[in-house]
């Protein structure tokens, strides 16, 4: 199979590690952070933007995508990469965390979940098996097992049980899953449960996946209990195997993550704020929409190469924001994006000339 | 000064001409279509996307950018090229027709119109003069003479006493007007009352500008009436100077002005229907977020060169639209531009090779 995961370098103070991972539509050096493209696109971005932006793979939501435009049209349009028209690799979600955040009436079984839209508020039925079927419709060349997501906090009980079900679910996935093209992922649960976190890995590791979602973490608790999970999970997570901390994506958590030894990431956080006119900068946050950015024709962020900062202004920008235009949102989104991924590069870098420990210590 | 027009063929049987512009920010290549940056910004398109359509020339809108962000910030930032990114020429309107159509309140007196503001019903008052240093800050290379604009349908008197005024501020513009660097049009107004376009077109010429605008037309009266208001007007403008026709922008009335001696057009309507899902086709418009169009997987128009078409397909960009995605409205705006300024190159080659007429037969 075209799937292949290897360790080139490893930071000697950290956990971090240089990789690179081999996909079918292409190589992923790693660490990496991948953009979220929910509907079969990364919101405002058209996919050439996310190749000059230096985006090497990006996510896409199962939940949204089987809801519409369903996962059989995709198939029918030749798969996802042909429908968004993005060439390089692709990792598809599972759905697990929009049934359990976004959907209602929801209804857990062994089976699966039944869950009414938020859309339409029509009934839906998803299993394990189902949820392989729709991935391998979609066409990723990464599908994550289906899971079942918690909010924070939760009792330990609960915990548990959901624990050991998305363990005896990513089983089924394993057994379900067809498409030699594609690599399933296992995901740990556990809640913020140490005893819990270790299970889960033991079990999921069990099963013998290409590569380990890390799941459940970022979902409100605070960042020192999930760096504190991240050192009790992976250590137990074979070394030779990509390791992929959902919905993660704030500078200062991905340094804490690579520094745990994860390799990948993904979240709609700078594509998100970037819509309500914040962006990051090497000095932090800035929220350009405001009052005082008006006259201020400076870049977003001094030295920064992507497409806003190198052709407009602060003052341009939050003209735009402050009058609805599109092109705002593009240039706030194409910036928030270029940050994370030339934060990125530099990573990589560090960790290829041995320096990252000394990279690390100016910003954790 | 750096502006200068050129006729450089004639068709025989029309009164259509290939014409060149020569501007202070470079050559525009007639008859031309200008798409429109009413705040700045052509929606949903970035300037290097413009450039990549073949745009020469785009309209901006004093009104607009006057009340947001500012004609005096926009002279701050370096002028309108510079904060908006675009190193080609521009045109700007007087803000006559937004006052007229979206502003409340309005007193119209010898010396200007004072109005409320659509966006906070704040307090203004516009006359030539102002108009002017208004358009000179903004630094188009064209800027266009403060008119009074008139619904349809008008009555007679309303109508002549429009024009008048309109002919007297189109000399206190000529007169008020400094920059060197920047040409003023006059507009002709008269609505449609062949009497009136003949006096305006006098008047109006009797001052000598470097180009004329044709003004208070596509306003909602019978294209039939349109079209004969031209053909009252265009004579009695000078064939050395270019004619614009202000406002127009559907395929069939650009060729009809073409052939009625029109040089410059611009018009929302592109940008505006690709928003509510409209595209332009060889065949006519179709509403491609229509459920009809959810599994074509054709691209929007079969032999089309712009960017949605060259990636994408009709379900695609129909799963875009549906889902409120901003790369639908990017995708049909790009197409609906390289549609129009593609025709525009077509009926230009067409001019120069001498089969204008003939490439008109099939179409009007």
């Amino acid at each position: 199979m075209s799937f292949s995961f290897q360790v080139l370098a490893r930071d000697g103070q950290t956990w971090a590690r240089r990789g690179r991972l081999q996909t079918p539509h292409g190589t992923v050096e790693t660490p990496v952070f991948m953009p979220v493209g929910t509907q079969a696109t990364v919101k405002a971005t058209a996919p050439w933007e996310l190749e000059e932006l230096g985006a090497q793979i990006i996510l896409s939501n199962t939940y949204h995508l089987y809801l519409r435009p369903g996962a059989d049209l995709v198939a029918e349009a030749g798969g996802l990469h042909r429908f968004m028209a993005w060439p390089r690799p692709i990792l598809t979600d599972s759905g697990g965390f929009q049934v359990f955040s976004l959907a209602s009436l929801r209804q857990i079984s062994e089976e699966g979940v039944s869950f009414r839209s938020h859309l339409d508020g029509s009934s839906h039925f998803l299993t394990p098996e189902k949820v392989m079927e729709l991935e391998e419709n979609l066409g990723a060349d990464i599908a994550m097992a289906f899971d079942e997501c918690l909010p924070y906090p939760v009792e330990y009980a609960e915990a548990r049980a959901a624990m050991e079900r998305t363990a005896r679910w990513a089983a089924r996935c394993r057994a379900a899953h067809r498409r030699e093209d594609q690599a399933v992922f296992g995901i740990v649960q556990g809640a913020t449960y140490a005893e819990l976190r270790h299970e889960s890995a033991r079990r999921t590791v069990e099963l013998d996946f290409p590569g380990y979602g890390i799941g459940g973490l970022s979902v409100g608790e605070p960042k020192e209990m999930m760096y504190e999970m991240l050192e009790e999970t992976v250590p137990l997570l074979p070394e030779d195997r990509p390791r992929y901390l959902m919905g993660v994506g704030s500078p200062d958590a991905l340094l804490e993550g690579v520094a745990r030894g994860i390799d990948m990431f993904d979240c709609v956080l700078p594509t998100r704020i970037a819509r309500n006119g914040t962006v990051f900068t090497r000095q932090g946050r800035i929220i350009v929409r405001d009052a005082r950015y008006a006259r201020d024709f400076s870049p977003l962020d001094e030295g920064c190469d992507c497409p806003a900062c190198r052709h407009f202004t602060r003052a341009y920008i939050r003209h735009l924001l402050h009058t609805h235009e599109i092109l705002g949102l593009r240039l706030t989104t194409l910036h928030n994006l270029r940050f994370l991924l030339r934060m990125m590069e530099e990573i990589r870098q560090h960790l290829e000339d041995g320096t990252f420990s000394a990279y690390c210590r100016g910003r954790i």
